[in-house]
């Protein structure tokens, strides 16, 4: 299944260059260095820049974004490249960010009776080739093993690059009568596409984690429901964890998941490099799989029936498209729900101050917030001064800061500075955990809000070819009524080739404007059927 | 690293054959289906069987154990077979056994400050060749990826069987000053070892869940600590978690890791076969791979130092030695600790009987007892006799089963019934959440007595090669003094060499009983200088 990864996409887009390359070896580039040692990046040419911030990044996010992300995700301590083209290290701030959507996640599907399970990673070629679409979407990045040790084997296996065709035999053996349905699956685990077009961290890696759901039901009503009630959950991961406005819709004919009926997805937008992005998907595969893979059951009355089955999956990419969306020329920006550490208390002990009490203090703050369950943790390093401490943590992306010197200790008080705008506020000792939990729940708003601003402000509703144009030059996401023919977007596609990747639909919107009888397709001139997006995209 | 899969054992000694064999195609024997449809099993053979347990085995424990085992796990739906030989399908019945573990274990290893992380999945040839001692112990089942899509890849990539050579570049890197140690990783994966002996679900298979955790301290007096702090939460999964009695101790320089500098483990025993089975492993890596990988570090008085590292690992086995210790000829026996169902509620409506208030009185039960956090569910599917349901729920090892009948709602009271000893209980109404907690707490321990009454009865102390001889010929764990000598352990695996594969040296205990001076080695007669358990192995 497609899940966030988009393959049929030619746009690389992602501009992202290997920062520190080479890795892997014994060298000792001047890279992180745990989470105690960040460097200056990049081998810190521009002194200025150093200066100016400290850990700064030599790249900005509105010069020259591609390098910019890769030095983030780098210097944030989020990835380490690995010495393997395409696959990257999850590193643990990263490992906690998908935890928390994890944990929301399984949470809501258990509560929906879908159960978990493990399938092998390996799939023999027969099974692999079963659904003729689904092979040719996947096909050209499989990954084959033909060796174990010395010996060749006797027929090449394949690396899982989605699971259908691994799972689907077994349900077939699974099903047999309209008592066994729903049947409803969930992995959490790894799969290996092996692109060869630009890789980029969490964006397009060829090894990469997701969760795939993979459901049968007696009737395709049901399976429609679920399509809907997966995609609203993939919504609320972007919205209310990651902060990120998606838009819902139906992906077109031509941009659908390969073998399915149809997919739904979530997609987000990048403003910095005007491209649309993929974020989740929640296909309706009909009965193309269950008629190759003989999913048949007998109904209430005996008859045979074939099943309805669904696919859906969100991976990694989630937290690429944070790292885009909420960054800055400081460095990552986290939303509060998906931060390991949502406070970071800093000691600023001054010469002759009460340094003991400022530390006491400091210890006392994150008991208090810990307990009413929010993430803090002071950073108590005597070797690096509170300036330094304060700019490490901004590059990581800890949402609230709270400083303590002689000053707030002797007015009972607490220094916080929000990560995303700066905002400094003193909270007395006694409001503490109530206060910041409102800044915290604050600050995840103002992320979404102010991610929702920029997005918007990049929409352009278009109803000619020429308006089209015009705003994809301007880096848009386009929003303009459709005929929705298969060969009008084949030749959009066609006509919009170019250095920086085709534009293609991203969605037609479940949430539709009217669309007054006679609207043209901006396209083709022909009566327009829907509003539908588009961009170019990752 | 070696994990609880033991690399160098010869014994095959799983004797498990494939039952449904063939899988994976749109065949449709008559397998599990869903949680539903159990059947007889590898085809229903003897009637007389299948009469008298309803649902029963065609094997038995103590008559057939390598078939019997087979037979419980697809039975129980722990397991599917899968078309490619060595790999297996683990159902949700495993992964919510597997996911109970690693709630306990990930919480005990964050509170020990170690972070989760994720490594690539493929390693390079170069890097996977640097630990000589280690790669030779891995290497003939290392599998690799040579072509992608159509195309050759320039250079074979292997699949991991392990990480530390995926891992330990970039500690080199990481690690520059005192103050970046100690680096505490984990991750939760899959690995492949393509194993050609005798794959045996869950016990030894080519891929396989795991945890490996990698760490690296200034001292060796750290990591000495923390190999016996993680080996002591191995010891809880087993004891406390899974009611496997196990013993803590070192592994003999012949059975050590691959590379390590020694290694201690958790060693199970399963009395049907006379085998024992190391059931997780926790290593001190010494500075061997910190030398390969140029893992060092300045000191506090600005010397140089290098690293000392650790290397441990639990794998999906877990779940296998479970099945093999509490299984009986009903099916699974499933410890409270890891059962996801661990209360079945099954309504026994009688004709003319307040089907309506058995039913009330079922659904009450499972949601008193849910309320109190205990796993319960009901059974209410009209489509199978009480009895039916009853032997289903056994063959999948729920520890408690609660009816509720005409009589007991007349009562005011529920009938419990123990999975692991059959007793049955009536209880109260208003004292249900107190019994069956207690009743749960009770199956637990009394799981636990029972399988060390076993296993101990097993435990054979020799003094001589004669005793020594006919103890294994008896299939005991043998407990014997040793000199500890390298040679001596080859030669006692030479001359106990035969068809049920050699007996080799399970692990010396921690806790060692007293041996006089004097007392000389079971096998080479020279000076003894330590207990050490013998016995054939998994």
């Amino acid at each position: 299944m497609a899940g966030g990864e988009e393959k049929k996409s030619t746009a690389g887009g992602g501009d992202a260059k290997k920062p520190n390359a080479g890795g892997g070896g014994a060298k000792k580039p001047n890279a992180g260095g745990g989470a105690k040692k960040p460097n200056v990046s990049g081998g810190g040419k521009k002194k200025e820049v150093k200066k100016e911030t400290g850990l700064g990044l030599v790249n900005r996010k509105d010069e020259n974004f591609g390098e910019w992300y890769s030095e983030v995700v780098v210097n944030a301590e989020l990835i380490e490249y690995y010495d393997i083209s395409g696959c990257y290290i999850l590193r643990p701030w990263t490992m906690a960010i998908w935890e928390e959507m994890q944990k929301f996640f399984d949470a809501e599907i258990k509560k929906m009776d879908i159960q978990n399970c493990y399938f092998p990673l390996f799939v023999s070629p027969g099974v692999l080739q079963k659904e003729k679409d689904h092979v040719e979407g996947f096909a050209p990045e499989v990954a084959w093993v033909t060796k174990s040790g010395e010996s060749e084997l006797e027929v090449p296996i394949a690396i899982r690059p989605t699971s259908e065709t691994v799972m689907y035999p077994y349900y077939s053996k699974w099903i047999r009568g309209h008592r066994d349905l729903p049947l409803k699956l969930n992995q959490w685990c790894n799969v290996v596409r092996w692109e060869f077009s630009h890789p980029t961290p969490f964006i397009r890696s060829r090894e990469f984690l997701w969760q795939e759901g993979h459901t049968a039901f007696a009737t395709k009503a049901e399976a429609d429901e679920e399509v809907l009630d997966i995609l609203e959950l993939y919504r609320r991961i972007y919205e209310e964890y990651l902060a990120i406005p998606v838009i819902k819709g139906k992906k077109s004919e031509l941009e659908k998941f390969a073998g399915g009926l149809y997919t739904t997805s979530v997609e987000a937008f990048v403003p910095n490099t005007g491209r649309g992005i993929q974020g989740a998907t929640s296909h309706c595969l009909g009965q193309n799989f269950a008629k190759m893979f003989e999913i048949n059951f007998e109904n209430e009355k005996g008859e045979k029936g074939m099943a309805w089955q669904n696919s859906w999956a969100y991976s990694t990419r989630t937290i690429g498209v944070m790292v885009m969306v909420h960054g800055d020329d400081k460095g990552l920006v986290l939303p509060p729900k998906v931060a390991s550490v949502q406070v970071i208390v800093i000691p600023v002990p001054y010469k002759d101050a009460d340094t003991q009490g400022i530390y006491d203090a400091c210890s006392a703050t994150v008991a208090s917030l810990t307990e009413a369950g929010i993430r803090a943790k002071a950073d108590f390093r005597d070797n690096y001064s509170p300036g330094w401490k304060y700019s490490h943590w901004e590059l990581k992306g800890v949402p609230l800061r709270i400083e303590i010197g002689p000053k707030d200790l002797a007015n009972s008080q607490v220094r916080a500075v929000r990560r995303d705008n700066s905002a400094k506020t003193d909270i007395p000792r006694d409001k503490l955990v109530e206060q910041v939990k409102e800044m915290l729940d604050n600050i995840q708003q103002s992320l979404f809000d102010a991610a929702k601003q920029k997005r918007d402000a990049c929409i352009q509703t278009v109803k000619t070819w020429d308006e089209f144009v015009e705003a994809l030059s301007q880096r848009k996401m386009i929003f303009a009524p459709w005929c929705d023919e298969e060969e009008v977007e084949v030749d959009v596609k066609a006509r919009t080739k170019g250095e920086m990747g085709a534009c293609k639909s991203l969605c037609s919107p479940f949430d539709q404007p009217e669309l007054p009888e006679g609207t043209k397709c901006f396209a083709s001139g022909k009566p327009a059927k829907k509003w539908t997006y588009w961009g170019r995209s990752y």
